[in-house]
């Protein structure tokens, strides 16, 4: 029923390739056109995301589940909804996409394939953000999973707009993203030495995310009791 | 089936506590890039909070209710829709998890965790605007919680941020949420003082939506005359 | 089943007024605060008014049709789809709720309950846009809500908030929002001389959107045929 | 079932003039309005390109798949999902409908039918944005099209507001659109000689996309040989 691996592989490829064209390139586009204004600057790099993440998942949540992210991946095969031994080539093909998507958007603008960014993100307030921000998104995908699965598309994609503007980091949330923005000097970039940081901030979030949701899910121990003593 | 009153209450604490980092958030974000445009930086604001709700709703609407508001809780007890005994937990873990937010929004932003607001926000437009908000908040989830259950995340998060706008207060419409923002001096902040008209206000529209809301669900009388004849 | 006419009045004259608070208070709000820039202005009061909509449409959809409008209500019944009888009621109802829509956004932002506007709207560049948006409104609820009835809110939303930017008018597109909106010396306002030539152009373009969609609906004569000579 | 050919072509035609309308009414009223900001007016542009699009296709969906562009009833055509035979009266029927919305678009702002652009948007950069917007678009509505075709209004539009931003050409995405809008001699519009690398941009990014979805889509040889194995 499910797609093989290599099919769905191609899929979190692409998926992940797009996902950065939109962050990196729409921060491209905004930074040319607005003036300076940086509130304008991340709307539009906000609103770009999210409407491409909303796409993509609806594109291809049925092929491969539109994890598009390493801890999403990790997350879901931690909690027994994801074969273990399908994970290296879902984070293989996230990494690769996202980089490839790097590349796509910077040519799409004229710009070399790869520049190291120089934009710093250090310090405890950008790490307690990328920890909260990644809690936060594991949270949302756990708690649609479980009830309103056709709905994450929506969940999702609002989560992480709201989650560009109320993290002080706008919310990377995601190691192979992070590794890929390492890779462009545009206002959406990070500095390779900062992304380690936000790269364990996130495991952390999403550790204490797999955590907080196992047990808001935890079958009810009195309801379970009712038909024993009954 | 429904999960256990503790678990409820934690998924309150939690939804809540990310409708304030939105709020609070969002606002310094914004106040920081906006560049002085205070239209700008409402309208990423407004933004920021309607894409948390959605998000929060679609995760914790079956667990919980996502209440997320004192108001909600105990128009809904009135109702007859949610149990009594269960409010008080309800409301603490809303007041606590507002509080928790404010909190971890300035820790993102390297803010001290609570600064009592300055913003002065009284005189009768704004309790008007209150009233009326928070009347307007009760039609919409009454409405659809009948009729759409499964659509309340849209209608709500688009009600808000409509109410940002259409309202002189930028609707609070929550007590929960006027209390924890009176602990923050950025421009989603309200003073102390000012809290107490806010909440009496969401108190009064509260009361009339609920009364408003049972009447428009009224059993028709000719309808129901129907079968008694038949 | 349907409730009964008094409380589906009483549904329309509220779901008007809370409109015509969107539609007006953001646009006192947005002019306050957008230092000037108009554009950002216009942005702001087409997502709140569009965002109203839909939290409108979805919380009186199943009470009254969440008409709101009544160049809609005639041409439903015009259609055939809504009884004649209940028309006036409807009518005033919603003209009624504009009013009282206006005079509460001016209460809430501090100012009068009615003043009437000097805002120029004529020409035929106008009337032309308030011919085609009226077309285009009864169009995709038609086409809607033949189809996809319970899409509805998010389709006249987004067409609302599309076409608040694509006609020279700014698409009013309803009668009694246009004569409320007579009554406000705010940037939505329109003119009380200028009011007239808006409603005869709105009841023009509602005229050929019913026929449209009448022909649009019209049963198949080749499909219709195939069981006849069966 | 479906209605008549002829029925379908005008619903082609009134949603493609009305997407049109869209696109260069909302960049005419953007351009007039945004001060100059150019980020502004794009945001603008975008939102209601996107809003339009979702509005036409819940209205148009069920009548004639809301198409509006070439390559997606020619892509349908080859994958076997649409008659070869409809094909010429769909995409004549979208040409001229994208001229009647540049030229109602026009009169709605008071300007001359049509003017030619003289926007230039050349160079390897813009080819390549063209190509991989297309490849997108496809890829998108196919995915959607197999898995969960009534939120195809929700995907597409976002996935336009998304690419509006992240290509360099703004995504036209459409030779209907890219033919009509070299006839508008506003932002949104494009010098006719450079329409030519434009629309075989698009042809090329829509058969990769064609190709690509149909490789995901292939039944899985290994799910194929359980039943046979068995």
């Amino acid at each position: 029923m499910k797609p093989a691996l290599p099919r769905r592989a191609v899929a979190e490829f692409t998926a992940t390739a797009f996902l950065l064209m939109a962050v990196v390139g729409s921060s491209i586009m905004a930074e040319r056109l607005a003036d300076g204004n940086a509130a304008l600057a991340l709307l539009a790099n906000a609103i770009a995301t999210g409407a491409a993440l909303m796409a993509l998942i609806f594109t291809f949540g049925e092929v491969s589940g539109a994890h598009m992210n390493p801890v999403v991946t990790l997350a879901e095969a931690a909690g027994g909804f994801f074969p273990w031994r399908d994970a290296p080539a879902y984070v293989a093909a996230q990494i690769a996409g996202a980089f490839a998507g790097v590349a796509a958007a910077h040519r799409m603008f004229g710009l070399p394939l790869f520049t190291p960014s120089l934009q710093v993100r250090s310090g405890p307030a950008q790490i307690l953000s990328e920890c909260i921000a990644t809690f936060g998104l594991l949270m949302v995908i756990s708690g649609c999973a479980r009830s309103r699965p056709h709905m994450a598309a929506f969940a999702v994609s609002a989560y992480i707009v709201a989650a560009y503007w109320f993290t002080a980091s706008t919310s990377f949330a995601n190691p192979a993203v992070t590794l890929a923005r390492s890779m462009t000097n545009t206002f959406s970039g990070i500095r390779v030495s900062d992304a380690v940081g936000f790269i364990a901030a996130q495991f952390a979030g999403a550790a204490a995310g797999v955590l907080f949701t196992r047990w808001q899910a935890k079958p009810n121990p009195a309801a379970a009791g009712g038909p024993a003593g009954g």
